[in-house]
């Protein structure tokens, strides 16, 4: 990872705004999701990776996690999260996952919210984490839909008539993995693309066990409050998988 | 399944005519792809669903499986199978998987290349799957790429420019599974559309566990055999799942 584009100052007060909305994808469609999928949280010792804000972090404190780790590597999100939701049994860290270090077996549940689409070496990364998994242990991870990030182009891939009505989406280079640079609230944002397969095979071979992908839909009352979001009935914008050690 | 499509006479006779192409998408992408997920075959009771013309069959038993029930629900199909696949090991049966009977944990490997988008009721066939199969058995399968059935219009997704050149892969409907209509060789063939995450969802449920997902990649001699299926850079048109009891 350590791209970190959110201590860039335009961006980061950018997604401040965004994230402040009321309705957004976030609130509506990847932390619905990402709950649905947690094992119940009582005295789990967990470890959040891109913790972002802190919110997760405090969400799963206020379910009687035993402890949560939350790293991220932008010094702007951790001053927010630290200023918004510290909590005795929280440990906010200025890292990035692939130079953490603690001994192996420490967590009981590993989850990341949107942010290994910004790492590079996707492998070493599952490597780390299943082996600072416990026997048993969960991860719960969230990206970009490959369907998603799979143009070179990332900027808008919904291809509109002369009205601007949406005809569909365009999807291409799907088998050419690595960086895609995008303009996302300011220019040269990098994610990485990478198929489906690799990330599923990934994991598999670092020794965790599939137990549910989510190409997560967004339900009636979310499309009422903010109706934008139905076009995900139209090609998904996040891939979840959740696995077992 | 039981869409019969390939007992149809002017479609079974443009199917065979691609089937006998020297490069074709079978013989450069989906075979060698099913073929290098399969386990050793020495001694194996292989099923396999929607046999086709029983190359794949044949494949096995020359490669020293035990046993291979070859289903189809196609009589042209089976009839040509029987003229060139016959062998004392290969019991040809006119069948749909969901109407097949037999004991529970007979087979230690089921294949099944390109039908499960012809079946509508997923759920059902893979539970019966399941169950044939014995502790530790394997599955493998191929279907057409959900991104690839997505859309409700399958007859060219491609979007081309004025000079016919592909601009791009068009995606849409992606979470409206389904029943898609296409034009392929002729009017009417009927497929049905599902996710990556109901597919791997429903082999999970029925006690699967996922050991490899392959959206293949064609090699450099294939694209120098048939310098059309580069395309298939752009966007996977196939999906292959391997999982074990």
């Amino acid at each position: 990872m350590k791209q970190n584009i959110y201590d860039n100052p335009i961006f980061f007060n950018q997604y401040k705004a965004l994230r402040q909305k009321q309705y957004n994808y976030n609130r509506l469609l990847e932390q619905p999701t990402m709950k649905s999928l947690l094992p119940p949280l009582a005295n789990l010792q967990i470890l959040d990776i891109g913790c972002g804000m802190g919110e997760f972090a405090n969400y799963c404190i206020d379910h009687h996690a035993k402890h949560v780790t939350a790293l991220d590597v932008s010094s702007n999100m951790l001053a927010i999260a630290k200023q918004e939701h510290s909590h005795p049994q929280i440990d906010y860290q200025l890292q990035a996952i692939e130079d953490y270090e603690v001994a192996s077996n420490s967590f009981d549940c590993i989850t990341s919210s949107l942010s290994l689409h910004y790492v590079k070496d996707f492998d070493a990364v599952i490597r780390q984490i299943a082996q600072k998994l416990r026997p048993n242990g969960i991860f719960i991870f969230s990206v970009e839909h490959p369907i998603a990030t799979a143009r070179h182009t990332l900027d808008d891939n919904w291809i509109y008539d002369e009205n601007n009505n949406r005809l569909h989406y365009a999807v291409d280079h799907y088998q050419e993995e690595g960086l895609r640079e995008q303009t996302w609230l300011v220019d040269g944002v990098v994610k990485y693309h990478r198929t489906i397969a690799t990330m599923v095979n990934t994991l598999i071979t670092h020794g965790l066990t599939i137990e549910k992908i989510v190409e997560p839909i967004p339900g009636k009352e979310a499309i009422q409050q903010l109706p934008s979001i139905e076009k995900e009935l139209r090609r998904p914008s996040f891939l979840f998988i959740k696995a077992k050690k």
